[in-house]
């Protein structure tokens, strides 16, 4: 068997996320469809995680495996004939067998955009998030050092975790950074890993810190909480983009196993 | 009677352009509905001149008379309440009675969004245009400088002219720039008026010669022929953005005729 990465960027605004659901359309079954008629063969692409419905990807990174060899540069350009305008596998490679789209992950980034602008514009709609009050960037600043190194991030995820150490809602942020750009605000964070909703979560509680709805000192009382009802509503889905993945050098897994 | 100038941004990809056509989706129809809504009132909205379908427009400048004053901060409120997130109306002012947004124009400037993206980027794709072929800078560069200044450029127009002095095909192309970004050019054309689709129909030709389909030193036949024949296809609407109008000192207009 061989294996191959895929890097893919979407605009989630028409999917109910990535993965399959009945009845409904989704990014990843729209590219095992395209797989499918390119490859002759039902083939699962795993990706390093979900998003959600109207959630974008400009680097989601997904894997499958293939009994045979082929022309990746052909494969591509066919893929991408295919796919919708929304879709675009941007880069294909051949990794170890070993590799994992989701495991071997060393780092995570999002990004979520938000909109300055007093009335929401027409261009930046699907893909940002347009606050109704002012935002105090110094509050914000200092809201985000609550936020960095390993928490308990129980009261940021929507989804309820028993005393299962594979599910463990231990995550590690290692930056939260603020890139300032005329008429709107990149947020970026890198972590080991998110929870199921977590970015969302914790924009949300940082919105209603810097628009001073709730105080700075209780995002420390949210977290030691670690319950989901503490915490803000989450932030809306169309400001969210998956990044990039980050993993350790390839060459380093071991080979494929058959050939 | 008063005069009100409307600045207006839209994203044009779902209409059939700015002027009303009988049952198509237009931005003015869309306009004049919500206007009327509120206005109680059918009032005619005159633009600074036509956009074509799936053209957008950041600062498109319109205007209206009314008998009466009104409260401008919630009647720009409650037009953007009733418009769709594709239309937001930026700005009102009064303006002298005398202000007309097309006649009173000194100069417009639309832009064209070149992606330079290998593979479409699925966010871009509505509001820029991506070659199938490289472009040479450089020649583009020179290629523009042949249109700078005072034309005829019936080649460049999709409308025949006839001797009518009103309606004379000559305009004045003040600058011509190329604004270069990570992976994307504008180019952006400032003049004293456009005839119709002559934005689009010089990028086709500009877009030509940059990938050497043409010469260089066909652009000067190419003017001289003024036979729209001569000329390439025009470029795809989706990347053109009517970007500003520019007046003459509103203050210098005669004032309101009667109140």
């Amino acid at each position: 068997m061989r294996k191959y990465k895929l890097t893919i960027a979407y605009d989630g605004t028409r999917y109910f996320g990535w993965q399959i659901q009945n009845e409904r359309k989704t990014i990843q079954e729209e590219i095992q469809q395209a797989v499918k008629i390119i490859l002759k063969e039902d083939i699962i692409i795993t990706a390093s995680g979900r998003t959600d419905a109207c959630v974008h990807a400009i680097g989601q990174v997904a894997h499958f495996t293939y009994s045979k060899d082929f022309d990746q540069k052909k494969f591509l350009y066919s893929l991408n004939c295919l796919l919708s305008e929304d879709i675009k596998v941007t880069e294909i490679e051949e990794v170890p067998i070993s590799f994992h789209a989701r495991y071997s992950a060393t780092s995570k980034i999002y990004q979520y955009h938000i909109s300055l602008d007093k009335i929401q514009n027409p261009f930046t709609r699907y893909y940002s998030y347009t606050p109704n009050k002012d935002l105090d960037l110094t509050i914000m600043k200092n809201a985000i050092t609550y936020f960095l190194g390993t928490h308990d991030f129980s009261s940021f995820s929507n989804k309820q975790y028993s005393g299962c150490a594979k599910n463990k809602p231990i995550k590690t942020i290692f930056r939260i950074d603020i890139i300032e750009n005329e008429n709107k605000i990149i947020l970026e964070f890198e972590a080991d890993g998110f929870l199921y909703k977590m970015v969302r979560n914790i924009v949300g509680t940082l919105l209603d810190v810097s628009s001073k709805k709730i105080s700075l000192d209780s995002i420390e009382k949210i977290l030691n909480a670690k319950d989901r009802r503490k915490a803000s509503a989450p932030a809306e889905p169309q400001g969210l983009f998956l990044f990039k993945v980050n993993y350790n050098n390839l060459s380093g897994m071991s080979s494929n196993v058959s050939k």
